[in-house]
């Protein structure tokens, strides 16, 4: 039997061995790695049996997939210690994430952070009894049986979901037995490193109607070192998180009597924001892009018509009742009906084809209060919204336009290396959340996959991620506590320019419904800016900083001298302050530093008289003296090019 | 006994004689021209006896109080008109407005325009009956009986509301008497022309829950040919109404499904908008002040200490029900408490004072459906929000900077012809919309009082147009219909500083209430937006155009040349658009001009080679052919500049 390896070589092996053993074949060194193997593209246990010519690659640890299966195992063990611990206590889910796992449990009693520990000790014993992790498939009859034996209500739940026909498989090791696509490490003993990391809330199937599970997170890693340096990082990551930085660099507030979820940007805040807002405006009007500004609510109507009013209500904000009043207001949770009316007014021809609109649309979404965070979770967001109305023939290169103004955002912010892509399907067992339409969900995603392949980019799908109205490419990020937002989106919708009525003139003279891709190619300003601080730690690139010039002044003689340089920088638009306190220069240096102003000018009377200025750039410290027109074209350049520091 | 005149000079005449004989000692020009007097600063009637020494001014059509009592007498012989024409119409007020008059009737069924003819010709019947005016002093009990002998319901509320020791002075002509302050002009026989122009609906009081009744507006000029020139500029004005023009210029449209007073601007309204925005905002922060960005909502706690909550509910969009809901909401109407959140982070010193925030602030106000009119009565809008917060050492100066702002962006827009002042007082008997607190309200309106005549503007008082925390200085501007709004106004604040907590510790280290400045400095940007409309009859100023140039290929050979100049001039922040179609140069040329583009760039071969441009500007036509960069500059000092055309 051969089997073709990753290097296009091929290996002749004995039929029915195992993918380990084959990989002992290649190397010794490649057994000791191997957590899993990929069998003609399909990942599986290593101790599958090889039963016909196949293509063969060993996963280790330095693979995505490795990890995920290393750390997928790791919260088995996990549920195994847990359930030992507290016999009681139910399972729910159990997924890797990136950079670690969760298991959602329903705990009878609620644990703490103190319980870690016991947990963690128990976990070690299974990783020292080195269970075998063994794959059995059987019936959905013979794995409901079995969950009912265990009374594990939600596994049944989960089972139930599932088609009649679906192969389902458990995964034993020791006592514990779990429902699970698989696959797994081929024991317990296979993990070397894991840490708990974080307790947290999270609803059964994600659904805010449903009972609030307790998740523990934790991560596992095959190297100590990496462990090691891993929880440190979320350690320093931690003291960058928006929410405690944002407030003590002066960025946002929030106040109790004006609610929660409410966040108010102060100075430094709303001219970050006004940065930002007219950096995204500016590059959307060079690529073609129409602004619209339009009202932050309509009447019922106009979401009844979009079909928010069905799929959505729960999430916004009304005015008014729809018995006693004769009209009902709703804030608007997306803009895309708003700027659909805008196109409607005047014909269109295809020649008008394709629009683009784009606003920075101040959107409202009812979130309980409690479940507020900073910047991220809010009741009042903006979002650089935008609709792409266009002809069947004009799809892909406009998406294709949406994915590069993505891509050319991220690489300005410097988070371009921070993100992943996931193509976000719908899920056609969930009729409350979806339009019914099989065909056309399926062209769609049809679509969107093929312009995905071609774009040659990595991306995961995710069943159940979609709009309402389609399919999705996500741009994902996580914050310093490992949760995951969506900070950008591009969507093909493929239901409202009927609903909306919205036509075009053909080439052949007859009417048509165009194409809509709505896009938030910056994604909502609010979230962008908490990544930024927790990036930046609020230390940002010069070209976004609020503040990009501090002029100090050594004595009172010349403070006049530092107010005439800023009004020339000024004047370049390059923005500055001034502090001409009558304090000692090393005190002021100290102060500036620790707002994070990207350059210092200090100007005594040497400097004055020479028209020069002694130059502190955050990152490096004193760079010397040098001609204010020099300085002028040093910064003017970092500023033009985006450069990142 | 002498009189001292205008020009200084003094005359001596008979004690007991009346102001029109002294006019005519004067000169009988004069006394032909004469209006009213005014006797020691006081506005009289020209029968009125002179009995002591005193300064007489002598009041004519020039003067803006001699065009007040013309056509306040002229309203007069309207209402006498109506009472002839229509019995049972009651009377309520009928006072001179700018460039006209108006006056209002609880009429028993309703009328039209088509009845105005028939009014027209009763009231100059009235004026060649030349009836004398005459002015009655009487008791408000006499003034009582006479009105309810009359039943005029109205004219008795309006009597009953006097305190009881005012001097009451009616007027009558004829047969008709009116409760009037006057002065008036001498008999209905110096009325020489007048129009009745609208027929439109106002609420007794100006409050919503009062009846409706019909007011009559007209207006009235001394020659003929100033009311013959007036009108046509009326009519001409209203083809400029923002409401139609803007709607036809691609600026604006409305959407029934949306909602009343929700407009949606289009790219060229949110192009417009943004350029006005930038520039609002990058003045403010020239001038020291600091953006914020603050929620739409907040909780009702936060209205409650503001006073909103009590004074301005009717007004305010509120979400959810105070019975059955933890957290009711509301959509904000001002950003006064937000900013004062943000001023309370942090304990501030004498030395951080002033403090000037500034916001581009979308605001709420709940009017009622049919009260609509395009961008100037709508549900949302935006203020260029702002307040100062100060030590009572800075108010003035505060003040001062804050109305030198508004000149600055009223010259800027071309319109500080177009205004003018009024000092908004508090009218101490309405206890329902006022703060009570007496000695407050005087000390702040002296204040004011002091700096505007510092200032040494013209200015206007008006009782009862205060807000309901302090008064105002309104900057008012009337629209194509004549109809009066404020467009930008600067208001001093005494309680919200108290009510709010907010404190500074002053040089003696004692903690101390601030005082604050309330402004609108740039106003509401829809409104402005509607002013600019009609002014321009949207054929806006270079600098604010949303599209500065459009350049017109001649021939197809020429259309790459045309893409290679807009990429220059966009590089350089001048926006254009060009036009590569393939259609006749005239026919382009006439496109662009109903655009109302200030310049239009021809290319052809020879310019192509010569890198030549050929202008047309919107004003003046062809101007001849130029090299690019000759071009450019002519373009870039016209906006830097901010030349009106």
């Amino acid at each position: 039997m051969n089997l073709t390896l990753k290097d296009g070589s091929c290996l002749e092996v004995q039929q029915g061995i195992t993918a380990l053993d084959a990989a002992k074949q290649i190397s010794e060194g490649l057994a000791r790695a191997a957590l899993c193997a990929k069998v003609d593209g399909v990942l599986v246990d290593l101790n599958t049996k090889l039963d016909k010519d196949c293509s063969l690659e060993i996963i280790t640890f330095k693979d995505d997939e490795g990890k995920e299966v290393y750390r997928h195992t790791t919260a088995h063990i996990l549920a195994q210690a847990v359930k030992n611990i507290y016999p009681d206590a139910k399972l729910a889910i159990g997924p890797a994430i990136r950079n670690g796992f969760y298991y959602d449990f329903d705990f009878p009693t609620p644990i703490t952070n103190a319980d870690f520990d016991l947990i963690e000790k128990e976990m070690t014993a299974i990783i020292k009894a080195d269970f075998p992790i063994e794959r059995q498939v059987v019936s959905k009859k013979q794995a409901l049986a079995k969950m009912r034996g265990f009374d594990e209500s939600y596994k049944v739940q989960l089972i139930q979901d599932l088609p009649d026909s679906e192969t389902i498989t458990l995964y034993q090791q020791g006592n514990f037995i779990d429902l699970c696509r698989g696959p797994h490490l081929p024991s317990t003993g296979y993990v070397k490193n894991f840490k708990l990391t974080q307790l947290a809330g999270a609803y059964w199937k994600g659904d805010e109607k449903n009972k609030m599970l307790t998740r523990i997170y934790g991560t596992s890693f095959d190297k100590k070192a990496d462990l090691t340096q891993y929880l440190e990082q979320i350690e320093e990551a931690k003291k960058r998180d928006h929410n405690k930085l944002g407030r003590e660099l002066g960025i946002f507030m929030t106040e109790e009597k004006i609610g929660q979820g409410l966040p108010l940007l102060m100075p430094k805040g709303a001219k970050l924001f006004q940065i930002l807002q007219r950096f995204v405006e500016d590059e959307e009007e060079r690529r073609g892009y129409q602004l619209t500004r339009t009202p932050s609510f309509a009447k019922s109507d106009l979401y009844k018509i979009s079909g928010h009013w069905d799929h959505y209500r729960d999430k916004m904000f009304v005015l008014g009742d729809e018995e006693k009043d004769s009209e009902v207001f709703a804030l608007r949770p997306m803009t895309c009906p708003f700027q659909y009316m805008i196109y409607r007014n005047g014909l269109k021809s295809y020649r008008d084809l394709p629009i683009r609109y784009n606003e920075t649309s101040p959107l409202f979404r009812k979130e309980a209060s409690g479940e507020m965070h900073g910047l991220i979770r809010v009741r009042q967001f903006h979002l650089s919204d935008g609709h792409i109305i266009c002809t069947p023939e004009q799809l892909e290169e406009e998406f294709k336009g949406c994915f590069d103004l993505s891509c050319y955002f991220l690489r300005c912010l410097g988070m371009f290396d921070d993100v992943y892509f996931r193509f976000s399907r719908y899920d056609p067992n969930d009729k409350d959340k979806y339009i019914y339409a099989p065909e056309k969900w399926d062209h769609a995603e049809a679509l969107m996959k093929k312009i995905l392949d071609d774009l040659n980019i990595k991306y995961i799908e995710e069943i159940g991620e979609a709009a309402f109205y389609g399919p999705k490419l996500d741009i994902q990020a996580t914050n310093v506590f490992g949760k995951e937002d969506t900070i950008m989106t591009i969507q093909i919708d493929m239901f409202l320019s009927e609903n909306f009525d919205m036509w075009y003139v053909n080439a052949a003279g007859e009417k048509q419904h165009p194409y809509i891709i709505h896009r938030g190619a910056f994604g909502c300003y609010e979230r962008m800016m908490a990544m930024l601080i927790e990036k930046y730690a609020g230390a940002f690139p010069v070209w976004m900083s609020p503040v990009q010039v501090k002029i100090l002044s050594l004595t009172d003689r010349t403070a006049q001298k530092a107010n005439e340089t800023a009004d020339k920088l000024r004047r370049l638009g390059i923005r500055c302050e001034v502090d001409n306190r009558n304090e000692k220069i090393g005190y002021k240096i100290r102060e500036a530093a620790k707002e994070k102003v990207p350059y210092m000018l200090v100007i005594g009377d040497k400097e004055a008289e020479k028209g020069e200025v002694a130059v502190r750039s955050r990152k490096i410290g004193d760079i010397g003296t040098m001609t204010l027109e020099a300085f002028i074209s040093k910064i003017t350049e970092e500023i033009d090019k985006k450069v990142l520091d």
